[in-house]
């Protein structure tokens, strides 16, 4: 039998990815079976003040401020991105030519461009890679998955509808953070929650072939900063709105908003199958609706599944049946098969390839939302 | 004091929605406090048979089957047109050059060109003239009215998203019916449910000016009858989704499909604007959500609103507190308003203005999925 | 073929439930096929002007005010009691010798005695007999009932949990009204609202063996008018909470209060057998959810099952799928079933025994919440 | 500045709660800023193998079989109990002797005379005490007692309704584990989950001042082992179903339950106050649903609080704006709050004067049930 190997991770970024990441190393040897074990050992952030109280308050072993030491620490096996997303492309090639395995947050670049040249490295390198897209593994969905997998939505699909909605912006003296400038954050509610309901789509039902999209900034100009009368202009979108075909011929309506009062991170999604539907509101995120029309006529209705179970995805690591779980352990579940992922030298969904598909579709949607046509993806 | 009038109604057509508006003929003056009686004098159906047992089923004093001598008949004060769509015109200038009230099911008519007709028809004669869109008199939805135009949404509309969804005909042996024939129906989900929904959108939020638009038809062979072997084209659309934008700048998401498993007649819609939020759904057509973004930011939660309250629209004239309505309450409303209208000699909501701005919202919407690209209203 | 009949009414009462039981006469005919017409004939009240204004408003031929003149009247087939309860037991008895078939508006009477009477009297004239429970004939619970009686929920039922909850009264300057004085109304929220899902636990549960009960007024005194300054004392309940055993060993708990804020009209209720559970709430009446322990373990829920299809109870007759009806729907569907009981000359459930027995369960509760003991049904 | 002190803790136990409890002895210090440093030192359990393998899996130093050897340890500052029920009492009267602050997992003992015991000792000895009652720290319930305490529900409170059900030995051929049997367990549904809605009562409304209440066992033999022919006895209860008044006159309606198919792990409570209501569902943790009797009359409605704002308690520890948190947190809140409470020296809501007062209510109900009457706590 084999020694029991030890993953040291190495995690670039500390800010609120940061947090939910670390929260996730330390908890996936918790609760799961992990086929290794985890050191936490650097953290890396620029402001060394910042990154050192990180490190304690988060549970890192070092802290570093530049992102190649621990790219080139040979102890270390798995480099973890959570930075800005316009410098993931240019640490996860150094990663990926240091042959470690890449875990990277989504976006997985800002540029198709970027995440081709981030797989191709990957590819190279023959490392483990994938981008983290949690949502996958909130259990509801997962099970939405392994229902679809199986045929319970039956063999074609119709109607992929998604929004994803927030409301943390529709005060307009809400002053022009990083996040609502497109040089630093390339686009507003498209690529920060779009992304996700787009990800979900190709996870769940397929491939984009084409779409037709509108953006629109609600809110022109905003304060500099808190209380400031001096106003900037707002560079990203507020919303975005889209209809588009899957190569499957489903149809896909999503729309991502960050003006939706009321709604603080909802993320509701319905899928229409030839033998059935599915509805989620991440809301009720233990939650699977699921309507089958195999029931008998008079017996017929959307089905309110706790996905609380043993016999649920991912739950059988918590807690005994009923007992719900929150928006962080999507994280913990996602690095638990990466960890799993890398001891089998084998990635696992999302992949790079994954990231970079994603990625097309977003510039198709941006590209036609500029254009105002039809974009193929 | 002047001698209380009676309005004596002829009603052309007698299925789906002569059932419905015959209800509302016979129910209204039980329950609306009305300044006129109403008298069912005449019913109209090209099947002798079938209209003389509508007459006695629905309340009608005399069935006749030519629609011509309903118009002409000088008792009658009111002509209420419920027949396939492609009659609306013709039928409905007819009874303007006779001088009577009119009350058209809704679509208008099947083109902008026809409704253009009955419009100029109606305004020459100085008739009163509503389309019945019944669906604006759901309390829920004039209570909704009543807050917009209040102000409670704050002074903006940034979002309008509305689905209409059925599974009707999800079954591929289904028939092919005539509501599958284009030539016959004019169009499928589109001019049947979208057109409500399109409706609601101009009356709550305000005028579309351009939309994006795409249709689909799942199964597009159909048995010629049921059981058959021998199939036919299905040359409707099952399902429309759109984006689009208000002139008022608002964004819309609409949707309607009879591909929808599990959602038998599912109205759902949410408008979100600068100062709160409504959400509606049809399968619990008794509430409306309203959220206020004016509440303490740690009390603030979309408020279900029971719309069974005397103090609500519509509902006095029912039941006590709480004790809900349903589907065919919404047509006395309509009836109750329009004889109203009919007395008082001036139009109400939803006018043939109305209704042929939906025909131009409706076509645009087909143009834009016939030839892929933005269509302005 | 015998000619068809024709069931001429007469109506005792004029009120609230006056409206709504006139309401049904007039609907029912024209929605369900019934085996007989029906003339509604006479209706009866004691302030002639009211009476008069309410035959015209109601659609009944005749006003009198002498109930008798109405018992004896040879032409009338049927007598609809909808008096105040103190009456119900003198007006039946005398139908009953006229040989009239009586619907009587629940609660049957005002005390066990009385029901007696009016059953021996029912009995030996061999009338047909039919106590007004509506609730009973909501489309979800006829189908609860329905699923029940097939076994769906196992051949053991463990939970009947219940609730009726209002609150018109929670405001301490509401007046003295009849409904709050003993004499008048004999009870308050006990025999107006807990009576219904007392009636419920019978007809879906079984028989109550006994209970423990407690009573209370919140708001002792009240202004004799509204805005007096001069108040007087509230003689009845504003609320009843037990527990009790039915005869099959399952357990009650029920609960009927008017000072639940926020609850306007609301009736849950939730039975838990051995092989499932079934849920309902009056707020939503056109659901029933139903789990089903027999499903696959990781796709168990409660099933949300819109009663709105033709395959449903009552359902049928009204409009296509999907279209909501509302509370006055359940007078309707009562009235239909009382005519077809009248035809063929055999009563229908809930008869004047079941009026009787929910009687004894209500004086049982009473006793107990005086006497502070549990009390044998 | 004083150096900043550690706490060392010693947890007794390591089974569910021994799980739940190590996570928030991890988390705590991660996400709450805690005035104290947090050393989990020593876990104990009886069986060595077993107790070894949870303090590397739930993250403590040492692992000891002996009790008395935690508690004499001079360097633990802490002693955390979640030991089964009947050896609380002699741990923390020892633990108490020791001069350790002490949590101890509900119920604090098995008897009256146990919890006084306790009480005096941790008296004596002037130490910081807690039973650990999770629930209380739901963000949702949190802010419901931050409602009640400032009046929003009004001055009185009519009625305080709960239900905690569960369906995990509805199954007759589920075995008799320990926890069905009386000699270990004490009771079943009644001090394992009412016990947790009595204590959520007491916390929000007030003492209880008397009950009447009813339990049953419904599967009354099982098999002694999964699979087993050879049946035992069950001595506990499956349900409880009790009515009481509060000391302030507000009613009470409880049950708590294992054969509720479909419950999973279903806590919901509704309390209806003089000026509005509050409801709750634990399987939606993250909402709390309020009625305002305040706002205008065609506006009201239970407004769905989102508790996952930093505004609310205890949130804004956790995510952004909208992250739901879940069953495991409520420990997390729970310890933070103990260790605040350590720090400062002060016992911190709810102590072992709650645990005592607890289990006189629950021997009240014990003893009304086996006696068939009313008894006062």
């Amino acid at each position: 039998m084999p020694a029991r190997r030890t993953l040291s991770v190495g995690l670039i970024g500390y800010n609120f990815m940061g947090k939910a990441h670390s929260n996730a190393w330390r908890q996936a040897p918790r609760f799961s079976q992990l086929p290794a074990d985890v050191r936490m050992k650097t953290i890396c952030g620029r402001d060394v003040g910042a990154v050192k109280t990180a490190a304690v308050q988060l549970g890192w072993e070092n802290a570093v401020t530049d992102w190649r030491e621990v790219v080139e620490d040979p102890d270390i096996d798995v480099i973890d991105i959570v930075t800005p997303n316009d410098s993931h492309a240019e640490i996860a090639v150094a990663a990926a030519q240091a042959r470690k395995a890449i875990l990277c947050e989504k976006p997985l670049a800002t540029t198709v461009g970027e995440c081709e040249e981030m797989l191709a490295a990957a590819r190279k390198a023959r490392i483990v890679h994938m981008v983290c897209h949690n949502y996958r593994r909130i259990p509801a969905i997962a099970l939405a998955k392994e229902m679809i997998d199986r045929g319970e939505l039956g063999d074609r699909v119709y109607h992929y509808r998604a929004r994803y909605a927030q409301d943390w912006i529709t005060d307009p003296k809400f002053p022009l953070v990083w996040r609502l400038q497109s040089k630093v954050a390339g686009s507003g509610a498209h690529g920060d929650i779009n992304a996700h309901i787009i990800d979900l789509g190709r996870y769940l039902v397929g491939e984009f072939r084409e779409v037709s999209a509108t953006m629109e900034t609600f809110i022109k100009k905003r304060p500099l900063s808190a209380g400031s009368r001096r106003k900037g202009k707002v560079t990203v979108d507020d919303a975005v709105s889209l209809i588009g075909r899957f190569r499957n011929g489903a149809i896909a309506n999503l729309e991502a908003t960050r003006f939706a009062h009321g709604r603080k991170n909802s993320i509701t999604l319905e899928i229409n199958g030839s033998a059935g539907s599915l509805a989620f509101d991440f809301e009720e995120m233990n939650r699977l609706r699921f309507y089958d029309s195999g029931e008998p006529e008079n017996r017929r209705g959307f089905r309110d599944i706790m996905v609380t179970e043993p016999a649920h995805p991912f739950v059988g690591d918590w807690w005994p049946p009923g007992h719900v779980l929150g928006y962080e352990h999507t994280f913990v579940h996602t690095i638990a098969d990466f960890v799993r992922a890398v001891v089998a030298g084998k990635s696992v969904q999302p992949t790079f390839e994954d990231g970079l598909q994603n990625q097309r579709v977003l510039e198709a949607v941006s590209k036609s939302a500029r254009e105002k046509q039809w974009v193929k993806v």
